[in-house]
């Protein structure tokens, strides 16, 4: 069994942005010569999510609309999270319906999608510096 | 390492739907001859789901019931996704709170499950033919 | 490949309750001696969640609170799944929201995780014996 591990660095210029990572994930397992295996993919930070989707710029912003209505930025002091000088009790939240990781099956060396799937760094807490993690396992 | 990779289709009658897919994945498991490892399942469409829960009706009516509640299909015009001619904004965002897939861990050549484990496919935008991905990976 | 599988049993004294398990997942990984490879968590009842989040009282209270108004307990019969006889049809939606399991990189040894990054047992439905499944697979 191979595995290659690549850790990747997002700093979005807005509190919360989608962006798609698509290609940087496909570009680890290239580099990791896989060809039959798996490749997870995960947020390192616990209000970012990783998720696939569709690339279409009208859909994310009806996903930042409803994940505000689901779990709502302020008024902060709804939050007992928020009491610890935090202001991201929200970002929390959103991440969980948003999920974490995503696992990608590998065959014949390429990321295995459907014909609309992309990866997406969900970011809910941005402008700073954050990690995802790319693990690729496999022969 | 051994792998296995088989895509299986679906076309449900109804706009929403969920089917119970355990036996085929099972199926996919056997014909891996995988004793222990991991079987990925997933949607490879961005408008259905791969999740684990009860075989039973009653909850897959709460279900259908609670996800119209958090993401309403109707009125189509409350979503920019649907500006580009498409009315399944709705469906891509409970896709989101189901989940795109499910790892589940084979042991002595099993899904290793708890008592009521069932994998299901959750269909939000149906009436045509749509993939399922199983990968299975192992010795 | 090596792998290894353990189950491990919760009984939480609250019907919904967050119990960290980092350290007991940790030392499935230490007995499997795999330096590269995944680790799979997940719970193996349907009304329980694996979830990565952060280990935060005021933040559980807030996740407890906003499942609670996603997915209300009260009334039960609201529920068609309640007239089975049971009356835990909400548990099944929550852990909707908050994922059946995780899938965690393993490097060098350890659970490859971000700062803050800790895995929680949730509970819906506690109160009586409950499983959850580790499985690490890799070299």
């Amino acid at each position: 069994m191979k595995s290659k591990t690549r850790y990747l660095t997002f700093n979005t210029k807005t509190r919360n942005a989608f962006v798609n990572i698509t290609e940087d994930v496909q570009k680890v397992v290239n580099e990791s010569k896989i060809k039959e295996g798996i490749c997870l993919v995960n947020a390192m930070h616990i209000t970012a999510s990783i998720f696939v989707n569709d690339n279409e710029d009208g859909l994310h912003h009806d996903f930042e609309k409803w994940l505000e209505k689901l779990a709502p930025h302020a008024p902060t002091n709804q939050y007992r999270h928020n009491d610890t000088g935090e202001d991201n009790a929200d970002a929390h939240l959103k991440r969980q319906i948003m999920g974490r990781e995503t696992v990608v099956a590998i065959t014949d060396g390429k990321l295995d999608f459907g014909p609309w799937e992309q990866i997406f760094y969900g970011e809910f807490d941005g402008q700073r510096n954050k990690r995802v993690l790319v693990k690729v396992i496999g022969d």
